[in-house]
């Protein structure tokens, strides 16, 4: 059994790195915050016995030997990042967790036959630098570290600019640190585990991504003295296409979501007919060919009303993730583990994209689901309960056990 | 007759203040690049032997003596400030038409009885700050001199910083030009003298404004793991009310327009659904009964769409501008200088804001359009032809002489 307070301590404490007024966290991927938070878990593996390094897109891996060296390590861990507007328990309850099973382990004197590697990756959220699951997605050949390294947030700050402002690009290649196999404790961030009354979700799969940008040039002109039968607005347009892509995912539900998180107008006023948009789009299905139904909806859509209304509507698909099916037999063992251990569970979707989606595709990967309160989750009110928190992280560390051979 | 060719050059003079790649100028009030324009004007009128006074909020005035200095100036202009995408004509031509006048007169040795003043007034546009023909209803009294200052910008910045920034807080109080009636060139804004190939357009109304800040709160969750049907996303209901608007002034039309020109969300994130949303509101009819039904069907559309979709709504009326009626004194004048300099002409509706639409609630007032190209305004591409600006600058000249007296 881990020690529930101190892998609370352990959250409670890094929650000060970025703390909003509403009790949630803005650390934003490579910040000060997040330089913060990285150098306190650095600390605290280097204190558990680990040997930290961190690689050239900033993630950090800390190696537990074990009995067989020749053996890959077990990967255990998440992400320390978070959304501009996040909560204290996304990605960080699995980072925090896999240290606690580090602790504990030390804690009770056991080795075990594999290496375990605890990971923090950076920029898991997406939401400063796209796509989601950077790093994991550069570990896993999606990308090359070059190309990666040279991705722009909206201020026009690369990767390898603000991985080097905080000091966090490492000196090892993406990749240097060789796994097994992975497994990623996370709050299930919906709604199903809490209304069923389950402890665990023993994921079995999670939900394709379809991220797109979009750039919307209607005309400019005077909200007095222009007609409304000669306007090319693009608020309006964004307005019906938004309307439309709610209509698309609730048709193709419920295996389907889809979202417009951004939208900038260009130059605003207030007695100017809005000219030029900046969007995105975030489509998600478990599904394929939903998620092919979704992108080619879409589009008709779209060249409907921009034909329309006169408008260009210009549509980039920035990043495609296919669904994930993780690997039946390290299912099994979380599924092993929480029955062993007497946590009520049931198989689960996840509808967040994570790290172990990306590893899941060149490693046997799997993940741990713990419920959050209302399913509330990229918001500052995300909360998760002590018992709940504690019993993901008792899985997670009998898994590994299972996994890496006592 | 005016001196074509030097008012072209002043207006393409001024127009590198602030000047665009589009070919626009962007000069918000009370900017660097306004500082410029007015050092510019400022030297311009004491060139032409102008008594050169600043008030309290920033707007200048020229003053030319008359032969009875016992008579109110007759007072011409309009603004130098310009929107973020704006064009080289909006208020421009009317301020150095005003000027090109003066110079006239001075050149051809020409006396009148009653003074002539020329005004370049404070944020007209109201793009930085609310409401938009700030300076002159503060000098009609519709809002005291404290509370304009006070006002401030998306930034935070008042309207008192901004004066003290460029060095434009003048030394006179608001109000101590006293103006026997004002007469404003500008251009058309809207595409009717155009279409009907008329140089002259002779304002007898202006529409009603009503401005609204508006705000949408619903609540962040995760876009990938919210199912749709659980959403409280601001964006969609923006969306809504944007549709709802765009219906409600085409039913009331073609004497209606409504414009969403600014909608901001807040800390936006791709995967993030929208929790907050600010936006704005501008209505326009020249009905008051109109405006009072734009507003009626309004709020009950956002009512209804509010409480569908469980988020709140805040609207907020800013600023409410009855319609204006010119004086049938000066319109006649205006109508008439026309006709002697042998210009086509039209009675219309000004379908923008004027100055001289808040002079007019205690003073005479009339105003003279000329075309511009495609109706386009509040956009960089403005455009007008030359003899069009000098027509409306002639037409200017010849009611000034007429109310002023020779
Ligand atoms: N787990 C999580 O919130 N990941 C962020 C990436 C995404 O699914 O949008
Ligand atoms: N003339 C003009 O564009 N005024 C700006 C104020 C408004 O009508 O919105």
């Amino acid at each position: 059994q881990i020690d529930s307070a101190r892998l609370w301590g352990s959250i409670h404490e890094t929650a000060q790195f970025g703390a909003t007024a509403k009790g949630g966290v803005k650390r934003l991927t490579l910040s000060s915050e997040d330089k913060q938070v990285r150098d306190w878990f650095r600390k605290a593996c280097e204190e558990a016995g680990l040997e930290v390094h961190t690689d050239a897109l900033g993630s950090q891996f800390g190696l537990r030997k074990g009995r067989d060296m020749s053996k890959l390590p077990v990967g255990i861990g998440s992400h320390l990042d978070t959304q501009p507007t996040g909560g204290k328990y996304d990605g960080i309850l699995g980072t925090l967790g896999a240290l606690e099973v580090i602790r504990t382990l030390n804690d009770a004197g056991i080795e075990t036959e594999a290496p375990i590697c605890v990971v923090n990756w950076t920029n898991e959220e997406g939401s400063r630098f796209a796509p989601a699951m950077m790093a994991s997605a550069a570990y896993v050949g999606d990308f090359t570290t070059d190309d990666i390294l040279s991705r722009k947030d909206i201020e026009g700050t690369t990767v390898g600019q603000a991985l080097d402002s905080i000091g966090y690009r490492g000196d090892k290649p993406v990749g240097f640190q060789k796994l097994g196999c992975f497994v990623e404790l996370h709050i299930e961030q919906g709604p199903i585990l809490e209304a069923e009354g389950k402890t665990i979700g023993v994921v079995d799969s999670g939900q394709g991504v379809l991220w797109y940008d979009g750039k919307i040039s209607g005309f400019e002109s005077h909200a007095g003295s222009t007609p409304m039968p000669l306007r090319r607005d693009a608020l309006a347009t964004l307005s019906e296409i938004v309307l439309a892509m709610e209509a698309i995912a609730r048709k193709h539900g419920p295996n389907a979501v889809g979202t417009i998180g951004e939208a900038v107008i260009a130059n605003p006023s207030r007695n100017v007919i809005p000219g030029e948009i900046a969007f995105t789009m975030d489509c998600r299905s478990a599904d394929g060919a939903i998620m092919d139904a979704l992108d080619r909806d879409l589009r008709a859509a779209i060249a409907e009303i921009a034909a329309r209304r006169k408008v260009d509507v210009k549509i980039d698909l920035v990043w495609r993730k296919p669904p994930t099916h993780f690997d039946p037999k390290l299912i099994a063992a979380v599924e092993n583990a929480a029955k062993t251990l007497g946590y009520s569970s049931r198989r689960i979707t996840s509808g967040a994209g994570h790290d172990a989606c990306n590893l899941n595709t060149v490693m046997p990967a799997a993940m741990v689901f713990v419920p959050c309160k209302d399913g509330i989750s990229h918001n500052e009110l995300e909360d998760a309960t002590q018992p709940d928190c504690a019993a993901g992280t008792n899985v997670l560390m009998h898994t590994v056990l299972a996994i890496a051979g006592v």
